[in-house]
């Protein structure tokens, strides 16, 4: 089979998840959609994150008749997978469970933070699914609405971001927990101020490295692996691909060309 | 007629400009959409912008039969509100001309400042309309991509929004302009903020109250203001209403009851 992995996001974040699959994934094909007419999705309610995913993945399916989709956002994945495991006959890999199998898979992990949009923190997926996998952990999450948003601006690295982080991290400053789950695509990003103000102890979970690995075995084991010799990848997006392409160079470490326009109604 | 008069934004921005019209205009019945399953608005691109502004105009004609269209949201009035004036039989009020005619009739008025999102800003519209309508003005725009998402989130009085205040009017530090137009619907609730940052002697222009005299002449002019004795406020959403409620109060200054949920595409 040479048909493609999908691969989506509400916007930029689900470029950090796309990064790590083409990397451990040389010889695959991957179309990415970013839904950047209705990013961000971090604040937005079950009903309607499961409406804009299944119109995603219908669409995908529709089009470009994907083996496997990934699911590259935190807040899709906490809020409407489930749903999506029901309804799709391929594989969907979420960022939830990757980044618990991981924590449940550290020496130490009595204390797990998990930092994520007010949509994957209010579900409270990444909490029961730690309580479920660890024995007696500790979960502290806190919800960090506006990084999301600061990461779509592109002020990844100034000192009002800074500030922000160290507003909603300042729970885990006194006691800095064993391992911090960056529950949202988007915060790989900021990794080296999240690092900076929570100091070298804690061990950060990046989903798209985790979810990556996941990828990998999957294909493995269902026997559905490119035979080809080199990747390929598309973009599509539903507003504005001017944009991101200029902004999601950096977030996905290379030149990114040829973004089309999806249209997802009719 | 006792028709409604439509107000819509992407979220709750527009609730300050419905506060002026309610307050200017006691007797009318009004129906307000916020678009909260597809906010922000501010950087995102112009086909998409008209899309949505139609979508909603269709909703409110269709379905309340409203006398007049209140555009409360800068973006849109920016990007759609030419393609709208073509479409609609119903007068369609924006925010950009109110706001342009308020600084023509300043007394000092050499030199401008404008804010706004992306879109606004981008689309030049303010400026053009400034120029063809003040003699010899100087005007100088700043778009402000994250303001609007710190209101959204309910952060109009930290020392974050200080500090992006601080960043994003740093051109205007040095040369404080006659008056500031408040380009974006979200902006008056951040006008203590701003204010302390540009000093006493600017002007601060606040589109809701500037198009509220607007609506009011028309209404007159037209011969289609509301006979009734009392005020009739309705709010719609497309997603989550119980957010809307709780965070809009600090927008519209009151309580906010029986938000319902709008279903724009069938």
């Amino acid at each position: 089979m040479e048909n493609s992995i999908g691969v989506f996001d509400s916007g930029l974040g689900g470029l950090t998840v796309l990064k790590e699959l083409a990397r451990v994934l040389p010889s695959e094909r991957f179309i990415y959609l970013g839904d950047t007419a209705r990013v961000p999705y971090g604040g937005k309610s079950a009903e309607t994150i499961i409406r804009y995913s299944m119109e995603i993945a219908n669409y995908l399916i529709r089009t470009h008749d994907i083996k496997l989709l990934v699911v590259a956002c935190n807040t899709a994945s906490s809020l409407a997978l489930p749903t999506m495991r029901r309804i799709y006959k391929i594989p969907v890999v979420g960022m939830v469970d990757p980044c618990v199998r991981r924590a449940a898979a550290l020496r130490r992990k009595s204390n797990i933070g998990v930092i994520g949009t007010l949509g994957t923190i209010r579900s409270a997926a990444y909490e029961k699914a730690l309580l479920a996998a660890v024995s007696s952990v500790k979960v502290r999450s806190v919800s960090c609405p506006l990084l999301a948003s600061l990461v779509e601006e592109g002020w990844t690295d100034n000192d009002i971001t800074r500030a922000v982080i160290a507003e909603y991290l300042s729970p885990f400053r006194s006691d800095p927990p064993d391992a911090l789950i960056l529950g949202c695509t988007h915060y790989p990003v900021l990794k080296k101020a999240i690092r900076e103000f929570i100091g070298e102890e804690t061990i950060l979970i990046d989903s798209g490295e985790e979810a990556a690995a996941v990828v990998d075995i999957l294909l493995s084991e269902t026997m559905t692996r490119s035979k080809k010799k080199s990747r390929k990848v598309e973009f599509l997006v539903t507003d504005d691909p001017e944009r991101f392409g200029r902004i999601g160079k950096r977030f996905f470490g290379r030149e990114i060309r040829g973004v089309r326009l999806a249209t997802l109604q009719e």
